[in-house]
């Protein structure tokens, strides 16, 4: 079982993207799960889609269409998902439809103390419009980042712990 | 009164550039719109922003700050606001706060039946957490865009009599 | 296959209780509609709630466990689903969890102009919290509810066969 | 200045009216907070509006009508406002619109984790829809209420301050 993870964040070191490495380690027996960024993705204009879609986009798109299920790690940037985060769905979503019916899998994790629940319900909002099969739950909301990720690693075991278990609900989640 | 008019489309000919053309005519008297796109800002990441803010951040940043108020004409993308816009939102609420207090009027056209009104929320959310004081109505929710734009221009007069109430009642809103 | 509808609203002949009247009708083969109305259901409280869950409430828990499936018909009031409607699904979420797992389809209908999609979106997050399975498509918003509905009955043949199809994808959709 | 003060919740002894109590302590000098339960306010059907709007609507009507300003404090049930809240704002949103223009002011807390942001952001979307006058910050988020509150009373000298400042930025944002 392919699961194409993506950061909803484009820092190199940000705590989205250790989170998916995290959970690249503590995937369930028979899950791979690759992580893809959104390098490249350029704004998305109906203008600049006419000239032709992207390289970056068509990458992407074929990653997303060959995985088994989507595995999203957000941050929450004023009360929502970032801007290239839903710019990268935008881009998905205009053809062949790779979003439609795509198990995905929500997670999160913040430096702040709120722990993205916001952008979470948001992210949810544009996937019910893209038709994907998101996971009603176990959720997973880390906050307070600085205390869970040390050397550029989760190192907390509770959370490592949530982790796995909503990665092994993902695994049952998927048809 | 100098209002900053930005079109949540990066498309050259997009409705909701025309709906803001359409307001630079029908503005009340004494309010001077003027329009700025979202063209060269790039995806914002912490990385890129590290390097020095983009210099169509930096100029967009100064037009919004020297501007009594924002009107955002915004499609809807997946039942939001298209990626691109809250992209250029999260960079403008990294620095100085320029959006806090600032006095925002949110309007929005779609070929599609539903007029927006998924997406006009979902910025009110957002606005909510950079302090915007977006104005609470009238709202313009305008549909079945073929049919109001003809030749590049808003012909409807029913339309441009709606907006000409949103900006009036704007023009008031501004404290 | 056991369906329990549910109207948003209270009105005795309101748009959504004859949309699930259609829906009985409309029903594909093997799929039995039951309408249970919110009649009778306190405005929750704790202190109530420690009295005893009240007669209405234990009523309606049943039939949504026994149900192999929700259909939901939601009115927008203020841009979001009914007090009442939000009310019931407070009840139901405090014991036993009966909604957790249970697979929904949301429909609604409206006097108005906008269909629904504010309300359908909120009744959607909601559902996320209870851990329900939201079919994610297609959806089915009713507008103009005047010209759709006559002698309390859906009268409208394309929006009856919008049902049809709605219906059909539910008994899929259903695990 | 008169506020009136809304709790969320109907449980005598519930955090968010403790809440309120504390504001009633808090208030800045020449701020005056009363605080209005929602207990006797029926679920909303135009069937009984029809026959009449209840008393304790009347009543709740004409208190909101004369304050100066409302004071909502809010708990989360299922990442949105207690149905009770909504159903409240539903009737109050029917005739005369008393609402409208009103300046509120959004505060809540949780005996969870999360501090009921999912519930304030949706408490804002309906109150847009009112055309209220929601303060869009300073915010409060309380969480973890078993630690703040103490023998029936908002104990904790952080949180009391941070309420202290949002009274102080609500006198100043009524108009």
């Amino acid at each position: 079982m392919v699961i194409l993870a993506i950061p909803g964040s484009l820092r190199r070191r940000s705590f989205n993207r250790m989170l998916l490495e995290a959970a690249v380690e503590c995937a369930p027996e028979g899950m791979n799960i690759a992580i893809a960024g959104l390098e490249g993705i350029p704004v998305f204009s109906e203008d600049l889609e006419a000239a032709g879609e992207p390289e970056a986009v068509v990458v992407l798109r074929g990653r997303v269409e060959r995985a088994e299920g989507l595995l999203i790690a957000t941050p929450e940037y004023n009360q929502s998902i970032p801007g290239g985060l839903k710019n990268a769905i935008d881009w998905l979503s205009r053809r062949e439809e790779v979003l439609a019916r795509k198990p995905v899998c929500i997670v999160g994790a913040t430096a702040g103390r709120w722990g993205t629940r916001l952008a979470q319900a948001a992210l949810r909002q544009v996937l019910a419009a893209t038709g994907s099969l998101v996971m009603p739950g176990p959720a997973l909301y880390l906050r307070d980042g600085v205390n869970l990720f040390v050397s550029g690693r989760l190192a907390d075991e509770p959370a490592r712990d949530a982790l796995r278990t909503v990665l092994s609900a993902f695994a049952a989640w998927i048809p």
